[in-house]
């Protein structure tokens, strides 16, 4: 066999002695042609090595069965469950997946949207790099191909949104705290231009009210939720008299969270006994950190299940996701020993 | 402008008052273009909504500048990191990356094998499910198709490997762990059908004989190396008299490790004065749990970019891959207080 030249249906045929068109209707399962000999151009084509042409069906058909991914990050432990889960419900559903990383930057999203767009996608799934523009997805939007945003969304009339609830999960959080007996609860949070973060100072801030206690603006910490984020509030915090410190923190992600407590932990505070402590997530480290982590259960595996699944219903017609505004997802307040009541 | 119909070259002519032609040289930058023509014909194309005819384009290259990647799992902290390697190269090279799992098993590789090669991919970058048959890649590699393998790998005359030395990595962890004073070693290992742990309790051996230490084949364990594993061994662990307990236990991963160590922490075990510990990976959890975790750093993010830089350089004709065998990446030993003196 020849490794340069593409094997064709004519190739098929002449090697079985039959005609093209019988080759053509065997390969799609035509049913005018018998069993045995659909069984016969099966086995010849995988022996002389027939590729389908997916390039002249995608032609006809208009669609590519392919379907692009933009979030900001690959490497997160929450990002792979969310990929894991989305490549497990495109294989089911017949499609595959072409993943970008925008690694938080504007210029770099619009610069995947556009890969996407002259890949020919059938449809976008994407996690945003900031919230405030979506104007650059115009090209999608346009066209009619689908765009779902998830977890990091922004609003628009033509996309449906997949969510958790940041709002009352942070509400809870805080609530929780409150009810353990702590009364100034500090919140370490992300960019507010993300809904994501926005949103759990919202219910940080809401919480605090349907409590009667005071918000005090100086207990509101912003950063990048990083190792070092964590690490550099620490050193704040041991800087202020110990009678000065928040009882609390309630923190936007568990890593910030963990960095914070380790650094505090070596400086011989003690968690929850002197700073309780509350994170988002339910990353690996949570259960792993000592005392363990209280956070908020973010179901990324199903996350990427559900924005696929909304999209391939969508493009087979079931669905129309312009109808849908909004899907969110349950997530849960997982109680551990990092929020412990006061001494 | 309609939302069905597809733009081409010939509505940007008919926009601008120019001729097809012009408009196809302007669009791959011709040098007969003026660049003032260049420019307008760019801003039309954008304004109109134009995307390059990939299909067609494809069609007389015969390269689609997509890349095929097919790993076990998605949802590791490992593979996350090569992941955003992957696209850190690729988006540099020109080339989209198209994911698949094989959830580990030898089935589903086949069926990702065979929609990657009807997908048409210039190329596979493979993690194997199973090291022992690769028979199932004689599509790509009877088409000249360039296959990589990386971390799992298998030999084959046309492809490249890439991995680390987990030999040498393994004699090292056992080596320290020796230095330390402990002499009944045990090694707590995954698939000995997969090289990555066939190397390395091959490498765990060769350290005890070098050291004339007696192997006892009683020490070695294999598992899934999950969370699970991890605690049942443990279990194992305490219903041996602490005098017939290994005074040290080297893991082929960190989550092992770290789930090991949690439930010997928890029945009042000392870490490392009673039994030390060394995983493999440097997961996030191995800064966490206490003791922090000696393991041995696994380059995930450099494996990434080199086996797509490896890809694109034999694709460009830079290189080629059937002549190199292996590229062996850099690995590393790092030594935390788990792995501590006897008492």
């Amino acid at each position: 066999m020849s490794e340069e030249k593409e094997i064709t249906i004519y190739d098929i045929a002449r090697h079985l002695n039959i005609s093209p068109t019988t080759v053509s209707r065997g390969l799609k399962d035509h049913p005018t042609i018998n069993i045995k000999t659909r069984k016969k151009i099966a086995e010849a084509a995988k022996q002389l090595g027939y590729r389908s042409n997916t390039f002249a069906s995608s032609l006809r058909s208009k669609r590519t069965q392919t379907l692009g991914v933009i979030v900001p990050r690959l490497n997160s432990s929450f990002m792979s469950s969310v990929l894991a889960g989305m490549e497990n419900a495109a294989s089911r559903e017949g499609y595959n997946l072409i993943i970008a990383q925008s690694l938080e930057q504007a210029d770099k999203e619009m610069e995947n949207v556009m890969t996407m767009f002259n890949k020919r996608v059938d449809g976008l799934l994407v996690s945003l790099a900031h919230s405030s523009d979506v104007r650059h997805f115009d090209v999608f939007f346009s066209k009619k191909i689908p765009v779902i945003f998830f977890d990091r969304v922004a609003p628009h009339p033509d996309s449906t949104s997949i969510i958790i609830d940041n709002f009352t999960a942070a509400y809870q959080v805080t609530r929780h705290l409150i009810m353990q007996g702590h009364k100034r609860i500090m919140h370490l949070g992300g960019n507010m231009l993300l809904n994501v973060y926005s949103e759990r100072l919202r219910g940080y801030k809401q919480a605090l009210q349907d409590h009667k206690l005071h918000f005090d603006e100086k207990l509101v910490i912003t950063g990048n939720l990083t190792e070092e984020c964590g690490t550099d509030v620490a050193k704040q915090l041991l800087k202020l008299k110990p009678k000065d410190r928040p009882e609390a923190v309630c923190c936007a992600n568990d890593t910030s969270a963990v960095y914070c407590m380790i650094a505090l932990k070596n400086a011989g505070v003690n968690i929850p006994e002197d700073i309780a402590f509350a994170g988002f997530n339910n990353d690996p480290i949570s259960r792993v950190i000592e005392p363990n982590l209280t956070t908020v259960n973010y179901p990324g595996y199903n996350m990427g299940q559900a924005a696929v699944t909304s999209l391939a219903n969508h493009l087979n017609g079931d669905t129309n996701i312009t109808d849908t505004n909004t899907i969110v997802l349950r997530s849960e307040l997982i109680i551990r020993a990092s929020s412990g009541k006061r001494k």
